[in-house]
């Protein structure tokens, strides 16, 4: 008996071994061993998604992790650029070969797949999520510590096939300050509560911005309020990231592996630990 | 003969008047009565298209003419809460019922159509499209000057329906100064030349912070590329917004017809030309 037939009225009457109107997970292309999968999802867009998967992608690995991304966002994807990734990506006869950043991070993106990286790829949703399907199950991702998806904005057709038919081991949740991009958020958090994956925590990213000459915090979309969004839904809180010049430079030359910051290791270890108290292994 | 036969093989051999596998036009409700329809895309999501979408209608009905917004980022909405229109839309025999903003634009989105407003909307494509569609044929807009389509972040489902279907006037681009926005953007750009509706302009917005204590002008996403970018892609620049906490918190509050902004009012104007000179008529 699958876990669907506990609500299903043929129950009783069924002599499936396995549920066929349930989606079947899928495996990772064969010669990859993927320990964990984390979903990377904020319902808005611009919230500073690419970023935050980057910069949780760069903390594992200089914590001595094998780091995979996965570019889930078919139509306006960002990770090769930020990680200064470009050209083609090759393919053999197992399989489609994942890219390596400067420092050995593995990255799939529909960006690595086509001739100019500003050609629009006009495309509906079934392919879209064949696309995506496609970098879990052909990608040769090898060995990795986490593989981490980089999931579109919205809750719509790339989210739903990932939560349905990828092993998704949790998710962590990015918001900014405004209460309107909390509202879309929390139309995320209530679709992964749909499936099964847990929620590992939120990140407020964008929460304030630096003066660079007088050093004043300015609040640009108003006061955070990631703690308090974070406790009215029930997730852990990861932390607050500021707007920082810095970072949108690096990630435009494609140097985010050259970003340091103690804000963000602070957040990478509370995710750690979240990840640890979940699978009850212990990652340090 | 239609356009399509142009690049059709059996263009020859056809005896059909109109191309059977050509998207029709669709016709709005047939109480309505709307003279030109402005789609504002972007392409990368966060980069404030909802509330460039919003200022627009808001300054051209400060010049008096009628407006409504068609809130397309089904998974995403963000129109009724910048607006402070909450509760469901009315049904009538004829169609849906729009609410109006206190300042009396008319507002459709389907956060109108849901009961509480962080309710996730899981649905793929077809269903989204068919409700973007139906946004457009089945509610009573009335008499409108202007129809603003705020589209959601991509170039999916939602853009490629209502560019195949939706008689689009013209189109808005909004970017932000990162090179990974533009990048995306020329994607969008790029994609709205493979259909007929031309691109009045680029906005970019988040160019700059002012700091509110010593007035230092400081620039969180890198150097404003606006300009440059437009020429780039040969299409007219409109300006560029800085990153105002007093439109977040107005936003978050619903009174974003309260916001006053010279540096917007250059822009609406620019934008009212461009609609003149594209359409031969006179706006003012």
């Amino acid at each position: 008996m699958s876990e669907a037939c506990n609500s299903c009225s043929a129950a009783g009457s069924c002599s499936q071994d396995s549920c066929p109107s349930e989606p079947k997970l899928t495996d990772a292309q064969k010669a990859s061993h993927i320990d964990k999968v984390i979903a990377v999802m904020s319902g808005k867009g611009g919230v500073g998604k690419s970023s935050v998967t980057g910069m949780i992608a760069v903390s594992l690995m200089r914590q001595g992790y094998k780091v995979g991304v996965l570019d889930a966002d078919i139509t306006g994807p960002s990770i090769p650029k930020i990680f200064g990734v470009s050209g083609k990506a090759g393919v053999s006869k197992t399989g489609i070969l994942a890219p390596e950043s400067r420092g050995g991070i593995k990255v799939m993106s529909l960006n690595l797949m086509i001739e100019t990286e500003d050609d629009p790829v006009i495309l509906r949703g079934p392919l879209i999520t064949q696309i995506v399907t496609q970098f879990y199950t052909e990608v040769i991702w090898g060995d990795l510590d986490y593989l981490l998806i980089d999931l579109p904005p919205g809750t719509g057709d790339v989210p739903i096939t990932v939560f349905q038919t990828l092993p998704i081991d949790g998710v962590v949740m990015v918001t900014s300050p405004q209460s309107l991009a909390n509202m879309v958020v929390r139309k995320a958090i209530k679709m992964v509560r749909n499936y099964k994956p847990p929620i590992y925590g939120l990140v407020e990213n964008m929460a304030y911005v630096q003066c660079s000459d007088c050093s004043h915090r300015i609040e640009v979309f108003g006061k955070p309020q990631g703690q308090e969004e974070a406790e009215r839904m029930s997730i852990p809180f990861l932390g607050e990231l500021p707007l920082d010049p810095e970072l949108a430079t690096l990630s435009d030359a494609g140097h985010i592996e050259d970003y340091q910051s103690p804000v963000f290791d602070q957040i990478a270890k509370r995710l750690a630990e979240e990840v640890r108290k979940h699978s009850g292994e212990k990652l340090a």
